[in-house]
């Protein structure tokens, strides 16, 4: 008998159907077991007579007619007429499968990756990151963005060598890179003009922090012919309007899940443009005290202070000072068309206009002690006519932490890496 | 003035508007300059009165009216009034951008990847490669695939611990994963059922041929449930045909300029599955000598056979003896539920049904010289309840290259690596 999904159980009342999945639960009342299993669309009462000679996370196929019950989950339940064993499970599980994660701990959930996944809860963070890719493609498509696949073995850094990981390249060594900046910008300037790119990026800094990964997923966009920076926000602000229409539309139960909500249209537009100097002024003031950067307590009181303003937690930050940008940046002064994101006082996004005038690079090389011939072709994409551009990329965990409201990003990675963890 | 793309020429005749551009040509004539302007969506002629001070790739913005010229491309010119230099090129070009790619030479092509991608010809595979990503994601999205995002570090091989770069990982050493394998096993376990990944690949093989590279992208698919091979070829067949109907459908001005074709619906569903065996004896027929693998001249002249019988150069490998599969495979007597899919005469998927069942896997670890303990963790998996299952993996850039007729894979990476080749 073909296989049944559990989402599709309500058209099958009164008629014999076969259920996959795993147990999630046992329970055995009066002479009779309620199973619940578990598949990839949902979770459905099981009835069986007696007592069950398989426990939790065992893979069962199981036939039997649907009916009705009111205290079943969905109202509807099988009485399990025939039951095959597909895969037995052990019974002496490291993590607990069917209960809340909270309850887990984070530690244990990593340890235990390849199955702390099958807590439904747990999973579905990945659903909905899955869904998170699936809106950023589908959105830049739309815009005539072009997806790139570039490499991430690289000779040297893009951001001045600094925390790169070193790899053993046969005779030579090599680095995995930073960002695929130099790439986009080839790219915009092959004529594609407007390219994306979904890949991993690697940073060997040696934080173990809430909000760091060692290695993780980087939405990256480029677009030729802007004219500053704000471009690339009105741009930030289309996609993330988009992902979080298209959540609401399609996900809401896993929003549900997390107590979770995604800002509106109208509050995306909403949010706020500030000046970096305003932005720790306005952090300052509500610290106590002066504060000379945007450091992650600035991030949190300026989205709170934004939230009272506008009704959005979602804030743009632009002209950083040109010292603390890369070298490529585009000078508006002695500040920058640069802009970072805060959203829910996390920084998901850095970006900006980059220069792409063959002299204004020259002359910016050696005050960040680079030389044209150590960037090794870089220079070429701009001595032969690069048009006005820039670009900004998101951190795919990072957004993904913020819209469930997950307390650390390694919640939001499939298999993190940081200092310590390496594995699973 | 608002720029308008050349593909929306067409809509403006007798229109004054912007175009935005590369300088693809110059030509001067009777005192007239015709200049064609390159943009992301195609070519248009420009024409100006007298010598023009500008070469060939500087950046321009144009600005005039657009008439009909039956001389020029599609038949439409704009007569420029103003012309804005928005970015210069230097006269010293190392490789030319307005000629036929053939003429130039791969390492050319390649040392100089930053300029080359400006190529029209060359710039349409990657155009063609976005788009097979798409297809391929929205396929198996369809099939209620999730996409999933897993770490290219990894502790560990999964095919052996042959061919890994090593890498330099804070205070120890970790690998680049060859594949993500053991990952899309915990999740197709985790209850997503079917999951697939577009994520680069690492082989640390010493090999320089038309067909390999160091790092590639690897279009990866898993699926539980299923009783075999057969299962995934079907699958595969889906995905194929989806691709190749889309690109026909959407891009074949791309294959029209590579002179190229997609296989039909009816000629995948055509495809033979040949076992191992089979195939061999084909082969040696064909080559007039006892061939013990199916080697690359094999696959050659397979598809060749495949095409005087079938009509179409794609054919399907299956029942591969144990012992050219990888440990994890699921044995059908001493041969194994594993496949390969020729195309044109080039490997591009290798795959296959997974052992799911724990005791037969602890019997197979020892005779690969494997341990529980070496694995990590990846057993846990089956201990506790694996439904069957397996997959595949497609190599994006053989197949692109396939598409096109390129004769090397190198040219369907944008910046590929091999092991001279690391840069740009």
């Amino acid at each position: 008998m073909d296989r049944v999904l559990i989402r599709e159980l309500k058209e099958y009342v009164g008629k014999k159907v076969t259920l996959r999945g795993w147990v999630h639960r046992v329970r055995e009342l009066g002479g009779i077991s309620f199973v619940v299993l578990r598949d990839r669309s949902g979770m459905a009462q099981l009835v069986f007579q007696g007592a069950v000679d398989f426990g939790v996370e065992t893979v069962l196929a199981a036939t039997g007619p649907i009916q009705a019950n009111e205290k079943a989950p969905e109202g509807l339940e099988m009485v399990v007429e025939r039951v095959e064993i597909m895969a037995a499970a052990a019974g002496d599980l490291p993590v607990p499968i069917n209960q809340d994660p909270e309850r887990i701990g984070l530690e244990a959930i990593l340890d235990h990756r390849m199955l702390s996944l099958r807590n439904p809860k747990i999973r579905s963070i990945f659903t909905l990151q899955s869904a998170i890719n699936q809106y950023f493609g589908e959105y830049l498509r739309s815009q005539d963005f072009t997806e790139i696949k570039t490499s991430k073995l690289i000779g040297s850094g893009t951001e001045g060598g600094t925390g790169l990981f070193e790899v053993e390249y046969f005779e030579t060594k090599v680095y995995l890179a930073q960002s695929p900046q130099f790439y986009k910008q080839a790219l915009i300037s092959s004529g594609m003009e407007r390219v994306f790119e979904i890949g991993a990026a690697y940073r060997a800094e040696k934080h173990d922090t809430p909000r760091h990964l060692n290695e993780y997923v980087s939405l990256d966009v480029e677009m030729a012919f802007i004219e500053s920076e704000e471009d690339l926000m009105d741009l930030e602000s289309g996609i993330l309007t988009y992902i979080f229409e298209k959540i609401r539309e399609n996900h809401q139960p896993i929003l549900d899940q997390w107590n979770a909500t995604v800002p509106t249209a109208e509050q995306v537009a909403k949010a706020p443009r500030l000046p970096h100097e305003e932005a720790k002024k306005i952090a300052s003031d509500r610290v106590g005290h002066r504060l000379f950067e945007i450091n992650p307590e600035a991030e949190r009181v300026i989205c709170d202070w934004s939230m009272e303003q506008f009704g959005v937690d979602l804030v743009f930050i632009n002209e950083f000072p040109r010292k603390k940008r890369p070298f490529y940046t585009f000078p508006r002064g002695l500040k920058t068309m640069s802009f970072d994101l805060i959203f829910r006082g996390l920084e998901i996004t850095t970006g900006g206009r980059r220069i792409n005038e063959y002299p204004m690079l020259l002359e910016t090389l050696p005050r960040f002690g680079l030389t044209e011939e150590g960037l090794g072709g870089y220079t070429d994409i701009f001595k032969y006519g690069c048009p006005p551009h820039g670009g900004f990329a998101i951190g795919l965990e990072r957004l993904t932490q913020k819209i469930l409201g997950l307390n650390n990003v390694k919640e939001a990675s499939l298999f993190p890496r940081d200092r310590k963890r390496i594995k699973p």
